[in-house]
């Protein structure tokens, strides 16, 4: 083995399948049946590295004295002390897991401290997300619902190629992957000549997205310009964001989704952080018409990463719906980010940007039901005599995402949550 | 003096023209050059009664063991306790003050320490609001804003009488009263046949709003009813929502507002408890039509709160440009709370959720210059050679708020806030 070579592996084994090699170190928020406060953990392999049990070894010149940051509950102080230390603690930990390492590897005792299997821990949300955005930033997820709902041949409203259209979500309803969700109640218009009823929602769907984290923030009042931007983000997440469509429907006029969409929103535990998916930037998508200077970056900023969704009905097997990449994505998270704080709106660590569905250009590539079943026009068949326009009680829906390397890949792990019957 | 009436002075002696007489006893957090941690008080007077300073006499069943609450910087402990601890806080609070009450008037040493004079003191935001929601509720400035934009004949969109509207906004950026605010820079298309452009926002609005802040809370999926809805309303302050009016018309299709609303919203510091307002609560706007069951109480849940707004421009007198009331609300803040969480959608402590803006029926009664200036039509005279279509740079905003008892008021004291240049 060259040297470069044996540096990537850990002396934890990981199978070459395994989303959770030395090449990712994603961060997540833990606990267990014997230590039921929720810790910090990096993913290795099926093992969690324990970050408060080896905090002493993070004695670089950005994090010591403030490796308090690993005793915390969730990631919001390591995201709030910015990039200098990001990188610091991922060269610590990449170091400590190396398979030609003894620090850690020969020291019994410590290493039964330091590491708990995956299969026995609970995740958390990962972050205290202060306030949650979901922007709208792929192109055929735009273009498929304005061709659905206003004009096929001029599907896109005159603001979204010039801004990064977005809106304030719900913060308080995110919930991490596993999480079941109880279909929602709500008020429904379905017929336009009759008045408004009240039930469940009968258009239950996801949406396939991916979520950023953010770092350090702005003052109010003090814009992240986007030469700026690539040090407030910390890292990516998978994101359901679950959409009941007939309430979103009668709602959403002016003001936007409110009650569609406040029921739930899904993200994957563990934060990949951008050095571990920069070796798979590709380039941007080109813009024309080229934005405003506030929002243009020439470095490449876009990422390969596949991305799936699955439904899995109730004691059946779960059959994939959509793949795509978020490659697709118009608009950057580097734009994202420098559009939402150009008023001098603050950015506190830990925020969740969501990227909006993420679809592709065919229609097996789409990121909801509402396109894949082309507004409930074109059943999905899921086998087993399972048909689907919109989701059903008691489905799961599973999406997953990952990098794939030279023998290895850099992956999300998956984003899971099951449907359960309205409460009534 | 009887003793009903003895009961309501207080030792500590306040004016007839102060917002906080004993009947008032709104909660605040504060701060003092020489206790710079924030502490939680009670306006009386011109004083604050400090909190964690008499915390050993809260002795009843409910907050017994649980004084720690007054200990906090925030509310958010406070407000998690429900309203029979509010009950008993109040209760205990008034008989403390109570002009016959020996306890702490005749106790120097902990007199000294448990007042503040509220001109030393810095207010600071009361809450950490984990979200922010602004609802649309005044039937008067939803129809003065579809007759401007859409329709005159038919101004209401289908909705509107049907749902309390409402979206999530940015909890990030909610400021307390005195905190300057810059002019927002974004994107704005002044020209359809042009291309957008960036810069300084030039129609910088106000909105008069009122915000309630929410109590305990619902576990996500089981929705707070409506029979239940007051136990999870603790308090109500006055609330400014800047609106950039020229950002929110180009960037608000399909999502709602995002950064036309983003760098700012201000709040009152003195949150005002419902059982301070149930002397002043008035039937409740008639709802034709009927809405649906889940929205429906039949109690009177609206308030009589006078409101006026005025702008003072820089080195000049303030001048009102508008007076209206609370009163004129369509929905109330029972069916708001009922409307938001009835998808499951959780509310936490602390959670702050807007109005919308105030309009009454007459054009002397309007809470925003879009409505009292029509569209910037009819500029508004402020006096001293000073007229205005929307704000001007370094002006100030002026809200006030109060409920008139007889011969005292129950206020809100001051939400106020200077539009500072944009930075550039
Ligand atoms: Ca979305
Ligand atoms: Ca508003
Ligand atoms: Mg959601
Ligand atoms: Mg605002
Ligand atoms: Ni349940």
């Amino acid at each position: 083995l060259s040297l470069s070579l044996s540096v990537r592996m850990s002396f934890i084994e990981v199978s070459p399948e395994s989303h959770f090699p030395l090449q990712n170190l994603p961060y997540g928020v833990f606990s267990t049946a014997a230590e039921p406060t929720p810790r910090i953990g990096v993913a290795i392999g099926d093992e969690i590295l324990v970050l408060p049990v080896i905090k002493h070894l993070f004695e670089g010149p950005e994090l010591q004295g403030k490796t308090d940051v690993f005793d915390q509950p969730t990631l919001n102080a390591l995201m709030a002390l910015g990039r200098p230390a990001w990188k610091e603690a991922r060269a610590v930990i990449t170091k400590v897991l190396a398979k030609d390492n003894p620090t850690l590897r020969d020291n019994a005792e410590l290493r039964a401290k330091a590491f708990v299997p995956q299969a026995e821990a609970t995740m958390h949300i990962p972050a205290n997300i202060g306030d949650y955005t979901d922007f709208y930033s792929s192109k055929e997820h735009a273009s498929n619902l304005g061709s659905m709902f206003r004009d096929p041949s001029n599907p896109l409203l005159p603001n979204w190629l010039h801004i990064p259209v977005g809106y304030h979500g719900r913060a308080s309803s995110v919930v991490v992957s596993g999480t079941p969700l109880h279909r929602p109640c709500g008020q429904t218009r379905p017929d336009p000549e009759k008045p408004p009823v009240f039930g469940p929602c009968r258009l239950a769907d996801f949406e396939l997205e991916m979520a950023f984290l953010t770092g350090p923030g702005n003052k109010l009042g003090e814009p992240i310009t986007i030469d700026k931007a690539q040090d407030h983000i910390f890292g990516m997440v998978l994101m359901n964001d679950w959409s009941a469509r007939d309430i979103q429907k009668w709602e959403y006029v002016p003001l936007g989704p409110f009650l569609g969409k406040n029921f739930g929103t899904t993200i994957s535990p563990w934060v990949v952080t951008i050095d571990a998916l920069m070796p798979f930037c590709v380039p941007n998508v080109p813009q024309d018409p080229k934005p405003l200077p506030y929002l243009q970056h020439d470095d490449p900023f876009n990422f390969d990463i596949n991305l799936s969704v699955a439904i899995k009905p109730d004691g059946k097997k779960p059959k994939v719906v959509g793949e795509t990449n978020f490659k697709y994505m118009y608009w950057s998270m580097k734009q994202q980010l420098a559009h939402h704080s150009v008023t001098g709106c603050n950015i506190r660590p830990g925020d969740l940007m969501g990227s909006g569905t993420i679809s592709g250009p065919t229609p097996d590539s789409y990121g909801s039901m509402i396109e894949i079943c082309w507004k409930g026009t074109k059943p999905v068949d899921l086998g087993d005599g399972e048909t689907r326009k919109f989701l059903a009680d008691n489905d799961e829906v599973i999406m997953t995402g990952f990098c794939q390397g030279d023998g290895y890949q850099v992956g999300f792990g998956n984003c899971v949550g099951k449907l359960l019957p309205a409460k009534q």
